[in-house]
């Protein structure tokens, strides 16, 4: 019996700095609505999906920025969300703030199945930009105040009929992230990111290249790990801050199969046959015929990079 | 100052089963002088540069497997070669089955300087394909049986100016190899390869989709390296079997610079500004700072894929 998931990926127009939660979640609703009529079994949203990408503003006290973080999930506001999924017989990805009870603070996305149930948790390792005000910036970065690096490694979860990874962001710009969780035999990674559409720190870098630096990640860790990627994005007009779009579902031979056309509020479709992933997993991706571990030790037992003396 | 290389790469076209060293040579020869005569530094070659693709002839007896393979380089047909480069002063990377004096058996590549010194050697670590004789299969691809995997890993050395790495073929598919150069320095890698046109397991994979694989995981491991790739390939008919062409220079952004127009003898060329690889290499790749060992271990310590269980 084939095994398909039916994804919904439901990219989002600009959250502005003022837009309260209820709103937005109103927005995110009503894409999780039209992704259950097309009868998908799963939507993925993307990272911060509640707010702003908050982590422009810099704030010098800790407890200035808590206002932009979940310390439930769900909330008083994401309650409607869950209870909504349930009713609709749908499961769904969210990417938030997570404030958790020991006061840590993480960039968090959760997997949530069509009971409503919070069936993985995953938080951001590859955390972005800086902790401290750079004055050299066209803007702030500063994924590396607001949180702190991911503490659950890069799990996957057997459920929804598939092994399911998720990452975040930045995450997909490391082939670590997809080779870890394609040890783990990952089918359908899901990420969401809000990623500025021109680089603050290299004003002629073009948005196409940019654009390019975001799908051709995706692609890798798609074909390399012969697994489906789904990659969602916050878009638009933040406040004067523009985020590219381009939220896509890639399949395992690393190509485009659905992809966003605006940059708002839109959803995008694809039937995943999970079955599409065996044959690169048991033929150029065999990893138990073909990798070659004792040639890989670098990877993790050394953080930077150490060229040879000059 | 900048450090540009002005590099060549030196797609071959067929090499019949039939034809002799000395008129591949020839043929080698032919486009060095035309990179020389553009002032190239450097020229590379594909993957056993030599000879036909020989693994797919299935032969029974190491023995008989052995003419392919030199016992000295350079030898007696190759001499011409690195006495030329040596004359014009120009540099090269040249792909070659290597017999050593142990009498053991690796695809290998060398990095030969401008004074015609032999400065660096890699051996191919990923083996693709197989031992035995497969039936299944359209036709055999028995690297896993004419080489051993290599045993030198993913050197780099500081030469003509840059930090310089190689990798042969298959390599290029597996993220590890260009992290493990990554994580010296690098910032030039150069590839040969001969990849069959079609799968001999999928006849429904179309030419299309495997020059994309090819191209994107050069262009990923590139960009995520933040260094130049090049890859020089072995294409054409060679008698009935179709090698993809598809030769290219990529840059630290993973966007193709020069790409081969043909299927034959071809040299394409870039002037690789080396210092370009430094802006990446200080902010997205700031490897120092963004890289998170501590969940990076099933990369080194697992060889295949374990999934959860059913």
């Amino acid at each position: 019996m084939p095994r398909v998931v039916r994804l919904a990926v439901a990219q989002s127009g600009p959250i502005q700095k003022d837009e309260r939660r209820e709103r937005v979640v109103a927005r995110l609703l009503a894409m999780l609505k039209q992704a259950a009529a097309r009868r998908c079994h799963l939507v993925l949203f993307p990272e911060l999906a509640l707010t702003t990408f908050f982590p422009r503003y810099y704030e010098a006290e800790r407890a200035d920025m808590d206002r932009w973080f979940e310390a439930e999930m769900p909330g008083a506001a994401t309650r409607v969300l869950f209870d909504t999924a349930r009713e609709l017989g749908i499961g769904f990805s969210l990417g938030f703030a997570e404030l958790t009870p020991e006061r840590r603070h993480f960039n968090t996305q959760i997997l949530v199945d069509a009971e409503a149930r919070i069936v993985g948790r995953y938080r951001k390792v590859h955390l972005p930009g800086h902790a401290e005000f750079e004055p050299q910036r066209a803007w702030q970065h500063l994924e590396k105040r607001y949180f702190e690096p991911g503490d659950l490694g890069f799990p996957v979860w057997r459920t929804m009929g598939g092994v399911m990874g998720m990452c975040i962001c930045n995450d997909r710009r490391w082939p670590e992230t997809f080779r870890v969780m394609g040890l783990q035999g990952v089918e359908l990674v899901m990420l969401g990111y809000n990623t500025p559409t021109l680089n603050s720190m290299k004003p002629e870098e073009t948005a196409a290249t940019r654009m390019h630096h975001n799908h051709l990640c995706m692609q890798a860790g798609a074909y390399q790990n012969a697994c489906w990627v789904a990659g969602c994005a916050k878009a638009g007009d933040e406040d004067g801050y523009d985020l590219m779009a381009g939220s896509c579902i890639i399949n395992p031979d690393g190509e485009i199969v659905a992809l966003a056309q605006t940059s708002d509020d839109e959803v995008i479709f694809h039937d995943c046959d999970l079955d599409a992933c065996a044959f690169l997993k048991q033929t150029t991706f065999d990893f138990a015929a073909h990798r070659r571990i004792e040639h890989y030790g670098l990877i993790s037992s050394q953080t930077g990079a150490v060229p040879p003396p000059e």
